[in-house]
């Protein structure tokens, strides 16, 4: 780094980059050398006039200092990062994926080669969450963290509670904003969600996750009805990821949706709105709320993470060792059907007639407690619509449970955790 | 520093200090080499020999590194302070009081000695927030801070709130409860809101701020009935610390009871809870809520100062430029007369008889437009209690209604601003 300036190349200038460089056009210890796109001759909403489609040019470009990197998926910013770094280059990246899925491989070469990835925009776009676990909140001691870390489910679920509108029809309205994308899947089955909480354990907890072992569960199954219910109950449903430390040491992590109660704060997060929550020794409860996508927040993480590094190896000529990203052991991590909760069960049963006490039955059999049961009548056709919240019990014996109630013909139509 | 063990000597070993101690033991790159105390007899939650009851013995221990201070008040801290710095210590501090009256003169002292002063707890206990704006939002430029800063006024207005109880009722359950000291003042009259305030818009604005400019008003005469009418009209009544950039780019710095609106966020921010929240560009809004107060979570922001100093000292033996206290230039200051608000009118009129034509003829004569009036009947002694929540005014009006409305006997009682 010559004269006090940074010299970076930026891989992707879609939504994101063009945020990142009109940010950046405000900083003059910041030059912009290059940026790799798929395509040169798109029209863009900044002019930048430096465009290649190969971003190994940046990767192996001696006067790059930091590779920026805001176009996700695994190929090729995989390789490129690999090749970047050892050249010696720092990384700022937003893609979430490529560290829940790579990180530790990312991490371990950075560390060999004396560099260091930031990723403050990989979770909650704008909110500042990484960053301050790393730093303000260094003396702590976490057992749990747990958010709402995807705007376009937590989108959907708002509009189903305010509009009273079926899932298909709040996902059109997603996609026809912009908030959704053509092929939902990502965000609505919980993909996304799952690699910001993997991120976000690795960091909390200081142990490597195995991305692979997190349960995972999205929103698609979740009807009106579910809604309507919850709310009647005094609860609202949010699509959470969660990470906590168990008695005996293991993590606890998994995505799925969560009844919460409709007096915390939690509840009120609604449309777009991320949040995350910690928990630790000495700090206690703190919670870190904002926007968590789009072009302007996303790019304040990014330029944060640059700023960073620009201030550090202005002065050192390296990043500090309290900077670098670190390699942990391995976290034992719980199966699902192992941890404890209470259940929310909506229930159709075939024959009406003696089904609450066959559900009583089978749920005491299975050590399952109950502590709410709403039936509204028996349809016309004799069925019945039933929905329990039930006390703490095992993932194991609620899953025996339906099971069992499906062998007599009661059906079980959602199941979703309360907490 | 030698063998990468930083040295430290604290002064205080109250509530927070203990605090600290504690969660230092858990680090062994930290060594305690002193505590200054008031009385040395006394019993103490951690067992620590090494006490003084001189802190000029810790501010000139060539030993030491870095001065702690958890005590709190103007002397002897800052005489205290300046004999550090000369002796080229680092300062953590949590004195609000202190850096809002003298941050100017220590930062600059600070500078010239090459060491930094860390004061994360100085505001909002243990939630991150100092470190956040200074660091992953810094490529932001902001146009908003404002927040919840003191736990004591908001536990007294969640308790008047939800058990409809008077002001000195629930000032005396927050004093039995160890939430309100014998003397509330610095609470309740707003004083450690105006600190906070002062801080953080010297942080976020990069401005000098004068504390003497900063209009502030307490929650002592907020009625019960206040309480009741802003409910009926959807709001909720908060302490908030407020400092904005106006469209001429002055400030306008502000502590004053808020109605806000039952179904923002802030409004659910209930008890000793804190939030603040920032607004700028990039990042859009971004809010952080957790305790304010307390031994543990104001040592968890004390501890992560201490571990910051440490990790650049350790390898740079000097703070990086970029973690050292800024002197700006002086802010201009609005004063609150040229502000523009909403306002919750509560009047009490000694001659019910044509009072509300009055009102309305005295504010319009005062370019003031009401948005709602709630009169509901007459007393039996012929007078009459109305609320008007006004349209936006400029306050010199509103002060000058006020005058106008007290010259035809109908009295204002309480006069709350509303966002």
């Amino acid at each position: 780094m010559e004269k006090n300036i940074l010299k970076i190349g930026i891989i992707g200038l879609g939504v994101v980059g063009t945020g990142v460089v009109k940010t950046l056009f405000g900083f003059d210890n910041i030059e912009i050398k290059k940026i790799a796109v798929r395509n040169i001759n798109k029209k863009r909403g900044v002019d930048f006039k430096n465009l290649t489609t190969d971003p190994f040019e940046i990767a192996n470009d001696p006067e790059i200092d930091v590779v920026v990197e805001v176009a996700g998926g695994i190929d090729p910013c995989l390789e490129v990062f690999k090749t970047a770094i050892k050249n010696k280059k720092h990384i700022v990246t937003a893609n979430k994926e490529l560290l829940a899925k790579h990180g530790d491989e990312i991490f371990s070469l950075a560390n060999e080669n004396n560099v260091t990835v930031l990723y403050e925009a990989a979770v909650a776009g704008g909110i500042p969450i990484i960053g301050p676990i790393k730093t303000t909140l260094r003396g702590n001691s976490f057992n749990k963290v747990m958010g709402i870390l995807n705007g376009t489910t937590n989108y959907i679920l708002t509009k189903m509670e305010e509009d009273g509108l079926s899932y298909e029809e709040c996902l059109k309205q997603a996609q026809a904003l912009g908030y959704a994308e053509a092929d939902p899947t990502n965000d609505v089955e919980g993909f996304d969600t799952m690699f910001k909480i993997a991120i976000l354990a690795n960091i909390v907890f200081r142990k490597k996750i195995d991305y692979t072992k997190i349960y995972r569960e999205g929103i698609s199954k979740i009807t009106s009805t579910d809604i309507r219910f919850a709310d009647e109950l005094g609860y609202k449903i949010k699509l959470l990821g969660l990470a906590q430390k168990t008695n005996e040491g293991s993590l606890d992590i998994r995505v799925h949706p969560v009844l919460v109660s409709a007096s915390s704060t939690i509840s009120k997060i609604n449309n777009a709105t991320n949040t995350v929550l910690l928990e630790g020794y000495p700090v206690g409860s703190v919670m870190f709320t904002g926007p968590g996508a789009g072009e302007a927040p996303t790019a304040s993480s990014v330029v944060g993470d640059i700023l960073a590094i620009a201030s550090e190896i202005s002065y050192t000529d390296t990043i500090l060792p309290s900077s670098r990203v670190r390699n942990y052991e391995n976290a034992v991590q719980e199966d699902i059907l192992s941890t404890k909760n209470s259940y929310y069960i909506a229930i159709n049963a075939q024959n009406a007639i003696g089904v609450i006490g066959a559900i009583g039955s089978i749920c005491a059999k299975n050590n399952i407690n109950l502590q709410s049961i709403i039936q509204k009548g028996i349809k016309e056709d004799n069925t019945a619509f039933i929905v329990v919240i039930t006390e703490s019990a095992f993932e194991a014996d609620i899953q025996n449970t339906i099971k069992e109630l499906k062998a007599k013909n009661i059906n079980v139509t959602s199941l979703i955790r309360v907490i």
